[in-house]
C-alpha cells in the first residue's frame, strides 16, 4: 500500500503514520518528493486497509499496490491455466467448449428436445434454468424441483453434463443432486453465503459477473469460493450496465483478454442475455471467441415464439448446428482445440 | 404496450401480432402513421410481455407504458404517502429520521457509548452492523449472533429501535429478535429469497438500491415485499456507481425527488458509504435532505480511527450534535416536521 | 410520437393535448386501456417535439417512435449499404479494410518507415496526427501544419491514402491539401461547426463516436454531415466510458452488429484507444472483425518505446503484418472480401 | 509517478527503468516489497509519462501521484478561494450568486420580460442562449447575432450583467460584444480551440462539465484558460450520463463538495438540463446550495409551453422569487452571504 501525503504535510503527521503502520507489523519506507511524501506500507494488504489511513491528518489517499486477490491471480499458479473437467469435457487452457440450451426448463417435450439437438449440434454441456431470478414478483419463477427432475431425464437421454443455477442456499441439496455445474447469477455474484456454500460443495461453478461488478471484485467473489478449497471456478461475462441505451446490456468482451492477463481461470461468455434479440447472438458470439473466450453459453429453443422466458434471444433449434461450425471455426483461429467429448 | 412495426411491415405481419396479442386475452388497437403502424396492446402488461413479441416477424420494438410496479405506486395509494412508524417514531410523509450509529458492532463499550450520543443528541434509530458483506473473504466478516446480543444491550439502555442488516435467510430468527427494522444491503437488493422472507416476516424494511440497480428495479425489489403483505418499506439511496474515479460511489441525489413522483415510500439517503470521507457527509446530507428525503442514515463512533471498518467515513460522536441540528435545519426549510420521539 | 397520460388525467386534458398536436399540423390518434389513454402524434416528430408537451398537465411521458435520423438509417438506403471509394480503396458493405500508422506524426525518418511497413504488409491506409486533441495543455499538441507535409510526403513515397485528423475549423484548408480522410475526433463528435464544415466540404470522413455518446446520438452526427450532402462518412467506435477501472475505455463491441440494423453506414473500430496496452489490441481487433466491423484503424509504430505519444499501444511494426494475415482470416469468416487496392 | 515492477520482475528490468527515469532528469528511489518493487520517478509529471514505460519490460502499472492540474488546484492558491467579479457581482469563496433566464433568446419581448423577472427577484446575472448546440441537425439552432442585439438590450433596460455560450471560434467578436460572462457547453468542455481562445479572451467563462467527464478532466480543461491568462474561470455541474434511464442526466451534487477540496474555482450547479422538468429544478437547486455550490444558473420562461426550447424545464416566472428565496435561505445555511449587486 502506498500512502501518499498532502503536499503540506508535517513531519509529525509524516512520523504519525509510520508509526501506525509499523504497529499492525509493516514496514514503512519513505519516499520524499519535491512536492509530497509517499510512504510504502510493506507487508499485509488487508491489515494496512484495517488502519483506515484515509482520513487520517496529512494524508491525501491510498494506492493499492498489491492484488487483493490471491488464489485467482495468475501468480498463484505460475501462469499455469486452470482446466476444468466436466465429465470429460474440458474447458479452459487451449480448451473451448459450449454450453447450450433453454433459458428456463418448461416441460419434458421441450428440454428433451433441446438436449438432442444441442448434443446432435456436439455442443459439451447442456443448460436449463430450475429456479430463475425475475425482476418482477409476478413473472414465472421457474419449475423448481420439478424442473431439476425434468435436467436428470435430459442428462440420462443425452449424457450432456447440467448447468444449472442455484439462488437459495436452501436448495443446495436437490441441486446437487442433478447439477454438473453449478451457476450463480449475475445478481448473486456477491451473495456471500451462496458463495461460501459453493465453495464448500466442491462442484464446479459458473460464476456470472454482477451487472456491475469490476473484474477485481469478480474475481474477490471467485476468490470466496477458491479459499473453501473449491478450485472448479469459471467466470462468465453476461454484459454490464452502461449509459446506452440502445442494447438491454453491454456485453464487455475486452473483459475477456484483460482478465485472462489477471486470473487463470477459464472465462466463458454468454452473449444472449445482453443482446436479448437473436440477430446479435452470431456476431456476439463469434467475437467472444476471438477475443480468446474458452467457452459460449447461448440459449437455443426448438419454437422460441412460445418459450416461457426469453425467447426473442434464443437461436432456433434448426440453425443451432451451423451457429457452431462458425463459432469452432473462429475458436480455432484464435488457438484453440475444441473440448474433447 | 405498444408494439412498434417496422417500416416495411406487411398486413399479414400486423395481423399476426394482433391474433397473438388477442390470443392471451387483451385486445390490439392499431394507429397507423405515415410511416409506420404502432399496435397496442390493451390489458394485463405481463400477459403481453410474456408473448416475447420483440423477435416476431416485422416487430421493431416494445413500448411498456404500465409501469410493472404497482403495490409501490403512487397510483396505488391515490397520493396518500406511507408513513413508517418504529416504536413512536415516525418516518415518511412530512415527518424526517436520522438514523445513526457504527458502521459494525465491534465491542460492548462502543457499542453503548455510541448509542448515547446518538440518543443524546435525539436521533430517532440507532444502527450497526452484526453481519458484514465484505468485497474481500479475509475481510472482518461481523460479529454474527455476539454483535445481535451487544445491539440487545444498547437498545435495553437507550430506548432506541435498532436498525441491522440480515444476508442470509438462515439468520433470519435471530435478526428478528433484536432488529426493529432490518436493513437489506445494496447487493442483496435482488436477493428475491431474501426479499420474499422480509415480505413475510412483516418487520419494517430499510431496502438499499443496488450499485447500479435502476429506481424501476428497486421499486420492483420492493414490490416482493409489498406483495407478501408488509407495508412497511422504506427505499435508501446509497450511491449508484458511475465512470467517475474521485468517489467511490455517486451519491445519486436526483432519486430522492424523482422516486417521490413514482412511490409513496419514504426515501432515506446514505451519504456515508459513497463518501468513504468524513469532509463530504455533511454537505452530502444536508443536500439529501434539501432535496426531500425522509431521513438520513450516517455513520458515527467515538474515535473513527481505531473503527475495525469504515473509520475514514464516520462522523466524530463530538461533533454529531452540531450536525444534527444543520440538518434537521435543512430538513424543515425543505417543508419537513421532525420525527416525533 | 406516443403521448401518454397520467392515470388520473381528464378529458379536460386530453382534449388540450390533442388540440396542440393538431395546431402543428399532426393528427392524434387516440388509444384508451383500461387504465389510462395514449395519444398518437402522427406527422413530424420535430413539430410535435417542439410544442414540448413533457410538462403539460395531465401528461405522464412522451415516446419517440420515429428515429430522429433520416438519411443516416437503413430505411432511407432501402437496406444497400454505403460503400466509401477512397482512391480505389473500398470499405463498408462486403468491403473490409484497415488502417494503420502511427498515433502522431512525429517525424520524417518514422513517418515514411511506418508507411512502407504498412503499406508492404497490405493495410489498405496510412493514418497519422499532425494536431492532437490532449487532455493536458502541457502534453505535446502536434506537429501541425509541419505533420501536415510529413503526411503528403509517405503519400508520394508508398501511395497511400491518408488518414489525418482535424480538430479547429481554420485548418480546413491545410487539411484538405493532404487528407483522403479527415478524422473527427470523439471530444470532436458534437461539434456541430466542424460537423457542418465536413458536410460542405465533401471529402470522406471517420467520424468518431464520442466518449459516452448514445449509438442515436452518433447517428445525429453522421446526420450533420450527411444533410450538407457529403455522403461518405464512416462510423468507429473506439471505446466508451463506463464504471470498469481496468481498462482505459471500454470497446464497444455490441455496436457494430446493432449499428449495421440501424444504419447503411461502413462501422470502423479503433482498439488502440480503449485497450491503450499492446497486447490487448490483437484480441480485440480480431473480435470487432468477427462481429461485423468493416474496417480497423490501428496504431503501429517501429519503436513505439520512443513514441512520442500512446507508445504502449502501438503494434510494433515487425510483427503488424503477421497481425494482418490473422484480422483478414477472421474478417473473412465474417463474409468480408477484402478491400481491393 | 510510481511504478508498479511486476512480481517476477528481474533486477535487469528494474534498472533499465531507473535508466530511463534518469534519462530524462528525474531521479528514481526504489521500494522493494515482499512480493515486487515500486520505483517512485521524482521530478515533473509530464517528462516520465513521456516515456510511456506502461508497455516496457517487467512493468506492471503506473500510479500517478502529483495531480496533471496546476493553476486550477487548492495548492496553487494556497487554499485561498477565486472570488470572480461579473460588474460588481460576486461569486466564488462566500459569495452565492443565481443566473437565471430562458434557455434561448427568441423574441424581444420575452427577453425583455423575463429580465425584468429575474432582476426584480434579486437575482445577479442574465442568461440567455442566442447559439445553441442540438442533437439534431434539423432543430432550432438559435438567432445568431440577432439573439445577441437582443441580449444586449436586456442588459441596457435591467443592469444585468450577461451570461451566453459560444461555440464556434469564428463568432468570438460579437459575442465579445454583448456577454459578461461567455458559457462554454458540455459538448465543447474538451474542444482545445475554444479553450485556449477563451483563455487569451480574458472575459469571465462559465465552463461546463461534459457529459461524462471526470473531475480531472474538467480541471484540465480549466487549466487550458487558466494557462492563457484568463483567471477567472467557474466551473459547472450540469449532469453526467449514468445507467439510469430515468432521467436526461444525472446530477452530480457530489462533485461540489468534492471539488472544493481540489480546486479554488468557484462552482456552479445547472439543474435543469439534468432534471429536464420543472418539478424537479427547485428540489435540485436546494440541493446544490444545501451541498456548497457557489451560485446556480436555472432556466426561466414567462410561458414555457410556448417556449421554442426545453419549456418543459423552465420555471414559471410568476413563481420565481418565491424559489429565489428558498433557495437563498438554504445557502444562508450552508455558509454563504448573498452575492452582493
Amino acid at each position: 500500500m502506498m500512502i501518499v501525503m498532502k503536499e503540506g504535510a508535517t513531519a509529525e503527521q509524516i512520523d504519525a503514520v509510520v508509526e501506525r503502520v509499523e504497529s499492525v507489523g509493516c514496514s514503512a519506507h519513505l519516499s520524499r518528493g519535491e512536492l509530497l511524501t509517499v510512504i510504502g506500507a510493506i507487508g499485509d494488504r488487508d491489515r494496512v486497509a484495517s488502519l483506515g489511513l484515509e482520513g487520517a491528518p496529512g494524508v491525501d489517499h491510498l494506492v493499492p499496490i498489491l492484488k487483493p486477490y490471491k488464489l485467482a491471480s495468475n501468480e498463484y499458479r505460475r501462469g499455469e491455466r486452470t482446466v476444468v473437467e466436466i465429465d470429460g469435457r474440458l474447458i479452459g487452457g487451449d480448451h473451448f467448449a459450449t454450453i447450450a440450451g433453454p433459458c428456463t426448463v418448461e416441460s419434458r417435450e421441450v428440454m428433451i428436445d433441446v438436449a438432442r439437438t444441442v448434443r446432435d449440434a456436439g455442443a459439451q454441456l447442456l443448460r436449463g434454468g430450475a429456479y430463475k431470478p425475475r425482476t418482477s414478483p409476478y413473472s414465472f419463477q421457474g419449475l423448481g424441483e420439478a424442473g431439476l427432475r425434468l435436467l436428470a431425464e435430459a442428462k440420462q437421454e443425452t449424457g450432456l453434463p447440467i448447468v444449472t443455477e442455484l439462488m437459495d442456499v436452501r436448495d443446495l441439496e436437490p441441486v446437487l443432486g442433478v447439477a454438473d455445474v453449478i451457476q450463480l447469477g449475475a445478481r448473486n455474484m456477491q451473495n456471500y453465503t451462496l458463495l461460501t456454500e459453493l465453495g464448500r460443495a466442491g462442484r464446479p461453478v459458473l460464476l456470472k459477473r454482477g451487472l456491475s461488478a469490476t473484474l477485481e471484485e469478480l474475481l474477490m467473489a471467485a476468490e470466496y469460493i477458491l479459499k473453501e478449497g473449491n478450485p472448479n471456478v469459471m467466470l462468465c461475462e453476461r454484459g454490464i450496465r452502461t449509459y446506452e441505451p440502445s442494447y438491454r446490456f453491454t456485453l464487455d468482451l475486452m473483459a475477456v483478454p484483460v482478465l485472462r492477463e489477471l486470473t487463470h481461470l477459464p472465462i466463458v461468455v454468454d452473449p444472449s442475455h445482453a443482446a436479448g434479440k437473436r440477430s446479435l447472438v452470431e456476431p456476439l458470439s463469434l467475437a467472444a471467441a476471438a477475443a480468446g473466450a474458452d467457452g459460449i453459453i447461448v440459449e437455443v429453443h426448438p419454437c422460441p415464439d412460445e418459450a416461457i422466458c426469453d425467447g426473442p434471444q434464443a437461436l432456433y433449434a434448426e440453425s443451432f448446428a451451423d451457429y457452431l461450425r462458425k463459432l469452432e471455426a473462429v475458436a480455432e483461429l484464435a488457438g484453440k482445440t475444441l473440448a474433447a467429448v
